[in-house]
C-alpha cells in the first residue's frame, strides 16, 4: 500500500523559502517583547475539552478537533456521544490556555505577569485560500495590571514589531466595550439584547450606516434607532476625540483618552491611534478597551485585542485584571512573501563540492577547513560534486551559495 | 462551573524559566545547523491516520492520539470502531511526517536536502516523571545523499551542538544493520528472527551476555547462540576496530570505519565515536548505519538515529536515501536545568517603578525614555509602583532586573 503524500485536509507543509521568513520574525517579535519584559511560555496544544467548550471560544466551539479517548475508558459498542467519546481536544486559540495556565500558576509567576507566547492553534474551517486548520498565534497578554499601563504597553510595543518589520501607515482602532454600552444603554436598547445590536454595528464597515440602520430597524423602533445612529458622528469621521466623545468617557471611566494620548506622544513609527466607536472585536469576554490594527496594504486587521477581566475567574472564582494582543501572525507572513522579503543573511554561503571518490585524508582535510569557517560564523556545505555540474551550481546559488569551492582527488 | 485549571494528564505547561532555556537550545540548535547548510522545514502535528498506522512507528502506533471524523462523516448513532470515527491523528514523531514532505514537495527541494525540523510529537504513554505526552523533538535529516558523507555531516553537526551547549565526554557509538545482519546469518539464525533475536541482543547494557546467552538458549541451540556471541569479543571491550571487525565491515560494503576516522580526524569536541555491534535501535525502518549518543552524566542516550533508505519509498513507490538524527531535546533541557543553567543575558535589565497617579505629560517622558533605551538593546519593564515596594523589588531582582529606577507624580 502506498501512504498518502499530501498533508491532512487544510493544513499545509511549510518549505525552506517561507520557513526562514517564519524563524526571522518569530525572533523578531521575541526580541522585541522581551525589550518590554515579556517572558515567553508555553502551554500543551491539547486542551481539556471542558475548557473547550465552556463558551469562551464563541463560533471557534463549533470548530474543534476532538480527541478520542484511550483504552478501557473508550467505549464504541454501542451507540454513544461525541461528548462520551472524547476528553480533550486541539486549542482553537491561545487565550483560553493563558487564562487556565495563569489560574494554574499564578503563585509562581511575577504580578503584573507578561507573558509572550507563539504556537500552533487549529480550527476545523472550511479550507479556502490562505486559510489553514493549523496556524501559527502570537499573543501577547499583561495579567494582573488593573491600569491602562498595560493597553498602553501592549500597543507600543505591538507597534513596534510591525515598524521593525518594515510595515507603516497602519492604523490601530480603538474602543471599549463600556462605551459600547453605555451607547446602546442611551438609545434605551434592552440589555440582553447588547450583543445582538453590537453583530450589527460590527457590519457598519461592510454595509455602511443605512445598512446598519436598515437591519435594527428590523428589531426596534424607529426613533430608538436613529438615536442611538445619532452618537456615532459623521459616517467615515476620523480624528482627535470630539467633546461628546470625551464626555461620554469620563462618565463611563474609559480610560481611552489617556491611552490614545499616550501613544500618540510617545509612537516612534508611522501609524495611527483612532478612536473607532463602531468597533466591536467579535469576543464576547472582552470587558473594557478593545483594539484593532487594519493595514492599508492589507484589507483586513492584522491583529486585534482588548481587556478581559472576567476569563480567569472562571477557573479561580475570583477576577483577574487581564489585557492581551494577538498579531495575526499568518497574514504578516503572507504579506512579507508577497513582498518579496528577503531574510537578511540568506546569501553570501560557501558549498564545497568534492569529488565522489576522495581519498580519506582529503576528506579529513576539508572537513577541517569547512568546521573552522562555520566556527567563524560562515555557512558551509559540503556536498558531492554531480554530473551536470553546471546545474548543480544554478541550484545552489539559487538557495544564497554564491561561494562554490571544488575539490578534487587528484590535485 | 469552574474550568479545568491543570493541563491535560501528562502534558505540561512551561514556566518563563525553562522557556529561556528552551529557546536559547532551539536558537542554539538552529543556528549551528544552519551553518552545515540545513534548511528549517515543519510539517503540521496532525498527520493522516492511514500513514500513522502504516507499521513505520514500531511500538509507537500504541500511543497514538486519535482524532474524531466531524461533521457528517461521523457517525456514533451504532456500535462502531475507532478505524471508523477517526480520520486523523497527533505525530508521534518527526521521521514519518518527514518522509511524506521529501515525498510530497521532492521536485521543489535541492537534492540532497538537508533537514532541521525542531517540534512537538505526542504519545499517549502512562505518565512518568519526566516523560511527557506532548513533547518537543528535534531533527536533523540529509534526504538524497547515498554516501557517508551525509552520517559525518550529521555526528559531526550534532555533536558541536552539543559541545556549544558546554556537554563533554558523550560517546557516539555506531553500528549498521548490515553488520548486525551479517552476524545473524554468520551464526546461522533463520533470517525471518532477526528482529527478535535483535531485540535480545538489545538488551546486552541492562542483562550482560550471560542474560543474553539465556534468552537466546531458549529458542536456539548452543553452538548457534556460542557461534554468535563469539563474533561480539569480550564483553566491554572498547577501543578500535579489530581485523576481525574491519574484515566483516569490508565483506559487507558497511562505511564505519571511514565514518569513525573522518569524525575522528575532525572533530573539535572532546568526545569518542566507537563501534558498538550491539548496538541495534529499535526502528525496523533502519537499513544501515545507526547511531546513538550516550552521555555519562545522564545514564540513557540524548540522541540518535540511522539510515534509513526505504521509508520514502512507501509514499512515491522507490527509494530513496535518508539518513537523520533526532535529538533528544527534552532530556538535554532537563540536564541543562539540573545544572542550573543560566541564559546569557537574562540579568542586568532594567525596571520603571512609577507611582500609580502620573500626570500624562510625565508618563509620556517616562516612556519615551524607556522606549529609547530599548532601542538601545536594554530590556526595560515599566510597572506601578506597589505599595510593599521592598518585596516588589526582591521580586524584580529574582527576574533579572538589577536596575530599578523610581518615578513619582512630584519630582
Amino acid at each position: 500500500m502506498t501512504l498518502i503524500k499530501k498533508p491532512v485536509t487544510g493544513m499545509k507543509d511549510i518549505l525552506p523559502k517561507e520557513m526562514a521568513v517564519r524563524n526571522y520574525v518569530l525572533d523578531m517579535i521575541r526580541e522585541t517583547y522581551a525589550s518590554f519584559g515579556f517572558s515567553a511560555i508555553e502551554t500543551p496544544v491539547v486542551e481539556h475539552i471542558e475548557n473547550l467548550l465552556s463558551k469562551q471560544g464563541g463560533e471557534n466551539e463549533k470548530l474543534i478537533f476532538k480527541i478520542l479517548k484511550r483504552g478501557e475508558k473508550l467505549d464504541l459498542s454501542a451507540p454513544t456521544t461525541e461528548e462520551a467519546v472524547t476528553d480533550s481536544g486541539l486549542r482553537y486559540d491561545l487565550t483560553l490556555p493563558l487564562a487556565r495556565y495563569y489560574a494554574n500558576h499564578a503563585s509562581e509567576l511575577p504580578s503584573p505577569f507578561k507573558a509572550l507566547q507563539t504556537g500552533s492553534v487549529f480550527r476545523a474551517d472550511r479550507p479556502q485560500r490562505g486559510r489553514f486548520r493549523q496556524f501559527t498565534q502570537c499573543d501577547i497578554d499583561i495579567l494582573g495590571e488593573a491600569s491602562h499601563l498595560a493597553e498602553i504597553d501592549l500597543i507600543l510595543a505591538t507597534s513596534l514589531v510591525l515598524s521593525r518589520l518594515d510595515f507603516h501607515h497602519f492604523t490601530i482602532r480603538v474602543n471599549d466595550r463600556k462605551l459600547l454600552k453605555a451607547m446602546a444603554d442611551k438609545a434605551g436598547f434592552p440589555e440582553s439584547d447588547y450583543e445582538k445590536i453590537f453583530i450589527i454595528l460590527d457590519k457598519m464597515d461592510k454595509i455602511g450606516r443605512d445598512g446598519v440602520r436598515a437591519e435594527l430597524l428590523e428589531s426596534y423602533p424607529e426613533n430608538m434607532v436613529d438615536s442611538y445612529l445619532a452618537q456615532f458622528g459623521e459616517e467615515g469621521a476620523e480624528g482627535g476625540l470630539t467633546e461628546q466623545d470625551l464626555a461620554l468617557m469620563e462618565e463611563t471611566g474609559s480610560p481611552l483618552p489617556e491611552i490614545i494620548r499616550t501613544v500618540d506622544a510617545v509612537k516612534q513609527g508611522d501609524y495611527r491611534v483612532v478612536y473607532d466607536p463602531t468597533l466591536v472585536r467579535g469576543m464576547g469576554y472582552y470587558t473594557g478597551p478593545i483594539f484593532e490594527i487594519a493595514m492599508d496594504e492589507y484589507g483586513g486587521s492584522v491583529g486585534g485585542g482588548g481587556r478581559y477581566d472576567e476569563m480567569i475567574g472562571k477557573f479561580i472564582g475570583q477576577s483577574v485584571p487581564a489585557v492581551g494582543f494577538s498579531i495575526g501572525f499568518e497574514r504578516i507572513i503572507m504579506l512579507l512573501l508577497e513582498r518579496g522579503f528577503e531574510v537578511p543573511g540568506s546569501a553570501g554561503k560557501t558549498a564545497f563540492l568534492i569529488e565522489k571518490k576522495m581519498p580519506e585524508e582529503k576528506l579529513a582535510a576539508i572537513w577541517a577547513e569547512a568546521m573552522e569557517l562555520r566556527a567563524s560564523g560562515r555557512t558551509v556545505d559540503i556536498a558531492v560534486m554531480k554530473k551536470n555540474k553546471k546545474f548543480q551550481k544554478e541550484q545552489l546559488a539559487e538557495a544564497g551559495y554564491t561561494d562554490v569551492r571544488e575539490f578534487f582527488s587528484r590535485s
